[in-house]
C-alpha cells in the first residue's frame, strides 16, 4: 500500500525545534513512543494510576489501525478484572444549560470528598464541529488542574455506534486506573442520550427554568430516562422560576409508571456558578446507589447493558456487512426500482437479495 | 420425513359422511382441491373478482409449506400490476372503543357509495386468544353479507414481522381482486400500530370520551401517527363529553410539528351505532387523499413504505439466521457468562461470535 497508514498514535509535528534542543534525545523519545507497545507494561502503569498511560491506552482504543485494535483488546482484557468498581453518571442537557460549569463544580465537589473523577463525552456532532463539547478544556479550568480528575474530549467516529464502543471501552480503562466516578457528558442531539443512558448507572438531565410551558420542547423520552432532573442557574432572579419549574417537573415525573429500579426520579434546583445545591445532587445519586444496590437492580442493569451492547454490536455489524457488500449495493437499487414499477414485492426482493449474499 | 406436513390448504375432516352421499363425488372434489394449484387460473379468477379464488390465494400466502410459498410468490407477481389502486386505511383503538361496529357502519357507508371494501386485521395477540379481533365475523353481520365487502380474520404467525408480511401480501391480492378500499384493523397492543401505520395511507385512531384526563393512558406515539382521531360512541349522554374531548385532542394535535404530508390531523366525533358522523370521516379521508396526491406525498409514502419493508425483512432475516444458528446459540451464552465474570467485553465477545459465523 503506497498510502501511509494514518495513526492516532503517531507523533504530530508540534512546535519547531529550538537550537539548543538535543536532537538525539528527541530521536530517542520519538523512537520510544513509536516502539512496539508493551501491553503488560501499559496495563501495569494504568493500574498504578499513571494518567499518561491511561491516555495512551484510550488513544489505542480510539485508533482505527487494526494493529492497535489488537493491542487495545489485550489491554482491555487485562484491565477488566479491575474495572466496574465505579459509579457511572450520564449528564445531558441542551446547549446553554451550563453543562461545563456544572461538571466543573460537581467534579470539584467530588474530588473534595476524596473521589477520583473521570469525565468523558459522547458528541455525535463532533465530527462536524470538531468537538463541540469538552473540546475546550479551559471551560473546566479548575477541574483540569485537579490531580484527582481526568478529562478526555469526545471520541470521534464515523457512527454513533463506533463512538459508543470507544467510550464504553474508555470507561473500563478509567475504572482500572482507579477512577471511581465516571461522568459521561452528552448533548441533546439525535440518539446520543439513549446511547449514554445505556452505558451509565444514573442519568441526570440538566434543565433551565424558562418562560412558558416547561415541558414543551423536551424530547419526552429523555424525561422518561432521567433518574434526576437538576434545574441549573437557579440563582438571582431565576431562583423563584426554578422552584416553580421544580414543582412542574415533579408533577410530570409522577405521570410515569414506577421504574423497575423502584426509584422515584427526583427534581432538584442548583446553581453550578454559585456552588449551591450541588451537594444535594450527589446525595440523590448516593441514595439511588443505595436503593438499587439493595434490590440488586444496580448489578442487573449493568448485566443488561452488557447484553444490549453485545447484541447491538453484532446486529450493526451484520447489517453493515450486508448492505456495504458491493454486490448487494448494486442489486439493491435494481430491486428498489423493480418494486417502484410494481414488478416485485419488497418481500420477494428481500428473498432475492438474501440469496445473493 | 415421517411426520406429515401440516398444510392450511389441506381438507379438514369436517362432518361425517351421510349414507346417501355419493362417495365418488366426494373423492373427486377432494382430488380437485388437492390438485396442483394452477397459478395462472388462480390469478385470472382473482382478477375476475372471484372471492373464493381470493380466499384461496390468501390461504396460500399464509401457508408455511415451502411449496405454497413458491406458488404464492408467483400469484403475487402476476397480481402486482393490477394492485396498488386503492386507499389503505389503518384503524386502531383500545378494546371497547367499538372497532367492529365502526368498521361495520363505515364499510356499509362505503359500499353504498359504490366502493368495494376489504377488511384485514393484524392482531399480535391472536396466537394466544386465537383471534380476538375479526375472528367473530358475526360482529359485522351486515357487512359480511355485503357482496362488495370481503372480511378476512387476522393472519396468525410466529412473529409480528411474519404476520405483517402476510397482511401486506394479502393487500396486494385484495387490490388485484378489485377492492378499492382496504381497511386494516389492529388493537393497541405492542408494536402492532406501528406495523399497521407502515403499510397504510391513512391512519385513524378511534377514541372514547372518558372521564378524567383525555390524554392519559394513550401511548403518545399513536397520537403522533394518527391522521385523524374519531371519538366514537358520541351519542346520548356521551355527546357533550365527546365534544369536549374533541377540543382537547385538537389542542394536543397542534402541539406536534407539521407533518411532511402537510396534512393537519383532524378530530371528529361519531356514533357508529347510530350511523352519525361516519360520512364526515370518509370526507376527511378524501380530503387527505386529495392534498397528498397533489403534493405527491401519497406516492412518496408508498415508495418509502416499500423500502422500509424491504430493509426490515432483510434485517430480520439476517438477525434470525445469526442468532438461531445452533453454533452461535451455544457460544452466545458462554460469552454472556464471560462478560458477567468480567473476563471479556461485550465488544470483544461480539467480534468473537461474528468470526464464528
Amino acid at each position: 500500500m503506497a498510502k501511509k497508514n494514518k495513526s492516532a498514535l503517531e507523533e504530530k509535528k508540534g512546535v519547531s525545534v529550538s537550537e539548543i534542543t538535543n536532537l538525539s534525545s528527541i530521536k530517542s523519545i520519538q523512537d520510544k513512543r513509536k516502539a512496539e507497545i508493551d501491553t503488560d507494561a501499559l496495563t501495569t502503569s494504568i493500574l498504578n494510576k499513571d494518567i499518561t498511560a491511561l491516555s495512551r491506552a484510550i488513544t489505542l482504543v480510539e485508533s482505527k489501525n487494526p494493529k492497535h485494535t489488537d493491542k487495545a483488546n489485550t489491554v482491555l482484557k487485562k484491565c477488566l478484572p479491575y474495572a466496574n468498581k465505579s459509579i457511572r453518571i450520564g449528564i445531558t442537557g441542551v446547549p446553554g444549560v451550563g453543562k461545563s460549569t456544572f461538571i466543573e463544580t460537581f467534579g470539584k465537589h467530588l474530588t473534595s470528598l476524596g473521589k477520583r473523577v473521570a469525565v468523558l463525552a459522547i458528541d455525535p456532532t463532533s465530527s462536524i464541529t470538531k468537538g463541540s463539547i469538552l473540546g475546550d478544556k479551559t471551560r473546566m479550568e479548575e477541574l483540569v488542574k485537579d490531580n484527582n480528575a481526568f478529562i478526555r474530549p469526545s471520541a470521534s467516529g464515523d457512527s454513533l455506534g463506533g463512538v459508543a464502543r470507544k467510550t464504553r471501552e474508555s470507561i473500563i480503562l478509567c475504572e482500572a486506573a482507579g477512577f471511581n466516578v465516571i461522568i459521561i457528558e452528552t448533548v441533546g442531539v439525535g440518539q446520543s442520550e439513549t446511547t449514554v443512558h445505556s452505558m451509565v448507572d444514573f442519568f441526570l438531565l440538566l434543565k433551565l427554568a424558562g418562560a412558558g410551558d416547561e415541558l414543551q420542547g423536551i424530547k419526552r423520552g429523555i424525561i422518561e430516562m432521567a433518574d434526576a432532573i437538576a434545574i441549573n442557574k437557579a440563582d438571582g432572579d431565576n431562583l423563584k422560576r426554578a422552584k416553580l419549574a421544580k414543582v412542574e417537573f415533579n408533577r410530570a415525573l409522577h405521570l410515569y409508571p414506577e421504574k423497575s429500579s423502584q426509584w422515584q426520579p427526583k427534581v432538584s434546583v442548583c446553581s453550578a456558578l454559585q456552588n449551591k445545591g450541588i451537594d444535594t445532587i450527589w446525595e440523590i445519586i448516593l441514595d439511588y446507589i443505595d436503593i438499587t444496590s439493595k434490590n440488586n437492580y444496580f448489578k442487573q442493569k449493568r448485566n443488561e447493558q452488557n447484553k444490549f451492547w453485545l447484541i447491538q454490536t453484532i446486529e450493526n455489524q451484520l447489517k453493515s456487512d450486508f448492505f456495504n457488500s458491493p454486490k448487494i449495493k448494486k442489486e439493491f437499487s435494481k430491486q428498489l426500482e423493480l418494486i417502484k414499477n410494481n414488478e416485485t414485492t419488497p418481500f420477494a426482493a428481500a428473498d432475492y437479495l438474501l440469496k445473493l449474499n
